[in-house]
């Protein structure tokens, strides 16, 4: 199929994008995973303006059905799996259930994945204990201790929400301070069933069918422990998801596609990006609608000549 | 009064400073005319994601109550009329009601102005058949005839909403293409009391106490034409809001504020701008309140150093 715009991703950015190529008649196809993005697993958005607070699941449905209520095609539950630039400037599109679509411009919003912690358990275990959103996945850890991984804002606001549905939850940091919020930090000491662990290294998620037990090292006492947990949640960051489109965009050192902040316009004419997988230096929904807008109309405007 | 951080404008950018200010705990105020700006003057927004369809002065009054659930300093009802740079590299900001605030930082978010016509009749007019603000006064013209100045969306908007209150209206567009949205196009192409006249250049509104009829050039004939009508709306765009900076900032050929886009700095450290006052290429809402998030981080940035 050919299209002249093709969209990959489907968070804020993926979808704003997507709002404005359809209010321009622009023949479009949104390829995605899924509606979810980094907001999507966020517990409590605050800061979205025009919503004061609201669920980061609501958000993302409030985005996708502004989206659907326009006239263009998606592609859920596929991945893209490689963007190819043809001699004629249009690009190829090949996704991981091998469509094959043709298309004069592309927006890469293809947003983060959770950086993994790459310990031994971890990939095993992805599934049956191992998680990286609580959001999605909380609710099944309900009456059973859990290990939350990353001391940062995400870590904390994990162990949070967890500690509703948990008996304990532990929060592992490696380093010796964590990097929460003071807000933040202040919320988790007021929990009575969250114990924070610093200077944690974790080393190995172990169990049978099911994760039972997580090891990891004091870097005080360089002694090995071992916490008797059923669910492990890792919040130690992301990292862009750009894997399939080396070659046609420049890098930041982060891994982060860099773009002309102005128009959202990549090294190669017609490939635009836009929100979390761009060098853009505030991750924030805000930012990444406003840059899917920007991406949009820079494509049109692409489009047109 | 001395703050850490002021914020001129009250629309989407100056609010969506505001709220991130304040969630970093940035001792701000935020001095504007109003919570209005362009977008608070829009009938219906349908492009800021996550309300599909929402009046743009309702849109205003939920960004304004987000903010005022934060504590910040607001001076409402004000306009700033002079910035300066003093030796300790902070700045005073003077008003127009002649109050003076002494600030390490400052993010202009003042907006635009709509952009007047400049043909007979309109000064004299004003407030008396000729408005630049559909949501604000098409009541006040229910079952008279009026011409919308302005082929882009904005006309086109205004022309439907007036559509609905009014027997005929007129869009006027002085270039032979028109350049709304198709989107809008079709909306007002089913509109039977809608007519465009493309290749019409207005030369001037006539009338005794009120607005009685409207003079223009049809540019394919050359001919005068005079439409009998009772309003006439004007929007052909609009001009940045700039008068009290001058010197700080560099300014675009459209006398818009030029800042870098990643970071909305101006060449003046400390100076910051946002919105549809700068040189951004699209004057969108969310737009605004992407560039207005950054702004206030970029501000939190400088103020740490």
């Amino acid at each position: 199929m050919a299209y002249d715009l093709i969209i990959i991703g489907g968070g804020p950015a993926g979808i704003s994008a997507g709002i404005y190529a359809a209010r321009k008649k622009i023949n479009t196809l949104l390829i995605c995973r899924d509606f979810v993005g980094q907001a999507g697993k966020a517990y409590l958005v605050e800061n979205y303006p025009g919503f004061e607070e609201i669920k980061g699941p609501e958000l993302m449905e409030k985005f996708k059905n502004h989206l659907k209520k326009f006239q263009i095609d998606i592609n859920e539950q596929d991945e893209v799996s490689k963007v190819l630039k043809k001699k004629d400037r249009s690009f190829e599109i090949i996704t991981s259930q091998r469509d094959r679509f043709i298309s004069k411009a592309v927006i890469v919003a293809s947003g983060r994945d959770p950086r993994p912690l790459e310990v031994p358990g971890e990939k095993k275990f992805l599934g049956k204990g191992v998680s990286y959103c609580t959001t999605c996945d909380a609710p099944l850890f309900q009456g059973k201790d859990v290990a939350v991984i990353g001391g940062g804002n995400a870590g904390f606001m994990a162990a949070r929400e967890l500690s509703k549905l948990c008996p304990k939850v532990y929060i592992l940091h490696h380093g010796l301070k964590v990097s929460a919020d003071e807000f933040e930090q202040e919320r988790i000491k007021r929990l009575k069933n969250v114990k924070v662990l610093v200077f944690a290294e974790t080393l190995e998620i172990k169990g049978n069918k099911f994760v039972e037990s997580l090891v990891y090292k004091d870097l005080k006492t360089k002694k090995k422990k071992t916490l008797k947990i059923q669910g492990v949640f890792v919040q130690i960051g992301s990292i862009p998801a750009t894997g399939f489109i080396k070659g046609l965009v420049e890098f930041s050192k982060k891994d982060e596609i860099k773009i002309n902040h102005k128009t959202c316009e990549t090294k190669t004419p017609g490939l635009f990006a836009a929100g979390d997988v761009t060098d853009v230096d505030y991750k924030q929904i805000a930012v990444a609608v406003g840059q899917g807008v920007i991406a949009a109309l820079s494509a049109y405007e692409y489009l047109q000549k």
